[in-house]
């Protein structure tokens, strides 16, 4: 694809963007159903399409992992379908007052929600992220621009017109979504520079593309980094709960950014609560400090690294600390920022830990695995934000919008 | 300065942050006011750092707009000092539940706003800006790093060390405030890759840093852009109202962001209405499309470019429309999205107009001057976005806060 054509996606895209934003909640959400209904019945030209990516994928050598990543079926098909009904019912986040007063000379100001316009979504293999982007950016007004991975351009391309068919059956332009058919790296790196085009870009892969976003994207973005999740056992936590908490943390979904990676535990409670610990956590591979290898005979030493993985798997590290500032310490210094949670039944503990831990999200006495926008009442989201600017933690619609002053004035003029 | 030391002065500045997020409103306010104080002691050595760069600015042959920027005087001082004081008497904007709800399952939910950490500044000539600024950060329990133009230098440091003695007084570690001693061109370009340390930089300057920060930042940032306001008279507008608004918009302030830059009419009433305005508007520089020039004697032929510009200065550009669509038009093409007004009494063109320009603040029947911290009631400002991610329009302290996830429970694990 050349620079020109890419601009002239753009275009298209910017565009459709201003009719979206003056588009009614009813008619949004009636392209949605209509996007559903078309995704279903295409699923065969879908799956076909995503049968040939993955006969590519398999001849270009790549992973089990990757595959499954890739593959898509007629269930994972109906959640795409069923992920846009549940969008379309969310409540619509455009039109919000945000905040509204009169000045003392009479201006009525509100501040009202509006669409940002372009969303530029790069992602990697997942075709299905195609129609969970598109859905979120259609509810809350924005056009979107994806830029999918060369592995899964054919089913990106199926799933793409699908969704367009039923967003143009409801009256509105079908480039609101709109794929960008080139998975080079050369179009990713210009692509993030489309100042004029892109309002919000969303990264949606692994540390690779964040890297390249953070170095060279001149367009604004929100990061979804990663989860180095840790959770404290405080000297006075009822270490029942502690236990159901961090089997909860650990081992309930050990994939997702929001899975504990690492246990600190207070010195006082450490030897009988990880004695007891190992037998739940049969399965999991641990590495630990010399305190907690002495502790539990499975556990063999973390290395500094250990400490800052996000394992993202069956394995975690295990630090034993003298108190709470011990504890913060740690996590300071090793935490990503993403979620952290404090076992204590201390009020004055679980206070200092929800001031002092500066991470999107602190948690008293629950399991990590909550900082989910579904978890939390956002109802779907796009990411987990770990930045601290714009939206931080689960990204829901409102994280797609911006805030407009609206001045209501009869003549004022400053004096 | 070296890479080394700069990236010291980093680790001062995170170090004081983490102080300073947990420290009480009243310490934060008291040392607002010892830092206040502190000015008008050294005004003086102030006076004679300022003295000196003022002399080395001249001989270097700068313009009597940058001396003027530069220089300080007794009342510039006390005028530093009273906004210090301004902003400790305003609400603390940390700690701030913004929303707060239970889940279904027990969770209790709150996002707190919390300080972002380290702020950076960046800026040029006025040394006023480090005190303003420094308030700004301190009362939003956020560190700020400043890197001033190497004109200001010695002004700054002068006051820097002012505002730090006022901080330590009050038991705030001095290092709230942080100068970067280095005016070189390379150590900008350093301080705002510096990802580890700075949470937001602020660029206060030209285009041409304005243009650093959009090609080279690697931190996060907010945009405090041109301001290529447009004010539209509707068909259906109160003549007398539109002219004393256009009159204001224009005359009252030529050289700041909100100031009106083009203005529009609608046909029906351009002949009446800017025979008028130009007998008000003597002494302004009228460029003007065709029938501008027309209606208009003293107006000369406005060039395309005069259109995209941001004049600040006693000179507009005019252009008549034929209807609301063509005003939309117009500004969607021209305007930097800061602020735009319509004069109307017909309800749909202000709803239509509200709606559908897409700039930080639209106004209806009221000068674009009130597009402002002060004048839209948050107080202070340290700037006006012009960008649509995490602040826009007039930035006050809010814009220097992130929000936390705090989420409650007691013993939740997620199913």
């Amino acid at each position: 694809m050349t620079k020109a054509e890419l601009a002239e996606l753009g275009r298209r895209s910017v565009a459709a963007s201003r009719t979206l934003a003056d588009a009614l909640s009813s008619t949004k959400d009636q392209a949605l159903c209509f996007a559903a209904s078309s995704l279903l019945e295409r699923s065969e030209a879908i799956l076909e399409a995503n049968a040939t990516d993955i006969d590519r994928a398999r001849t270009a050598g790549a992973s089990e992992t990757i595959i499954d990543r890739l593959a898509l079926s007629h269930t994972r098909i109906q959640q795409m379908a069923h992920g846009l009904r549940c969008v379309s019912e969310l409540s619509d986040p455009i039109g919000e007052i945000v905040e509204g007063y009169v000045r003392p000379n009479g201006l009525a100001v509100r501040r009202v929600r509006v669409p940002l316009g372009v969303i530029g979504v790069v992602y990697e293999n997942r075709p299905n992220v195609t129609s969970d982007a598109a859905g979120l950016c259609l509810k809350s007004a924005n056009a979107v621009l994806l830029r999918g991975s060369a592995s899964s351009l054919l089913s990106n391309i199926a799933i793409a017109e699908s969704l367009r068919a039923g967003i143009e059956k409801a009256g509105l332009p079908p480039d609101a979504v709109l794929l960008v058919e080139d998975a080079s790296h050369e179009t990713v790196e210009e692509f993030i520079k489309m100042r004029d085009v892109i309002d919000l870009l969303v990264p949606r892969g692994g540390h690779e593309l964040v890297s390249l976003v953070l170095d060279k994207a001149t367009v604004p973005y929100v990061i979804d980094g990663d989860g180095n999740c840790h959770v404290y056992v405080d000297a006075s936590a009822d270490l029942e709960m502690a236990e159901k908490i961090v089997i909860n943390a650990k081992m309930s979904r050990p994939s997702v950014c929001n899975a504990m990676e690492t246990l600190l535990v207070h010195k006082d409670v450490a030897a009988s609560f990880l004695a007891r610990l190992e037998v739940s956590l049969r399965g999991v591979e641990l590495v630990g400090d010399e305190q907690t290898c002495r502790y539990m005979s499975s556990a063999t030493p973390a290395s500094e690294e250990d400490f800052a993985t996000e394992f993202l798997a069956l394995k975690m590290s295990i630090a034993v600390v003298g108190d709470l500032d011990g504890a913060l310490r740690h996590i300071a210094r090793y935490s990503s920022g993403h979620s952290e949670a404090i076992i204590t039944s201390d009020r004055d503990a679980a206070a200092r830990f929800c001031r002092e831990v500066d991470s999107a999200a602190v948690l008293v006495n629950a399991s990590t695995r909550f900082v989910d926008g579904s978890e939390l009442g956002l109802g779907a989201e796009i990411g987990i934000s770990t930045q601290k600017l714009h939206a931080r933690g689960p990204m829901g619609l409102r994280a797609l919008t911006s805030v407009k002053y609206v001045i209501d004035g009869n003549g004022q003029v400053r004096t």
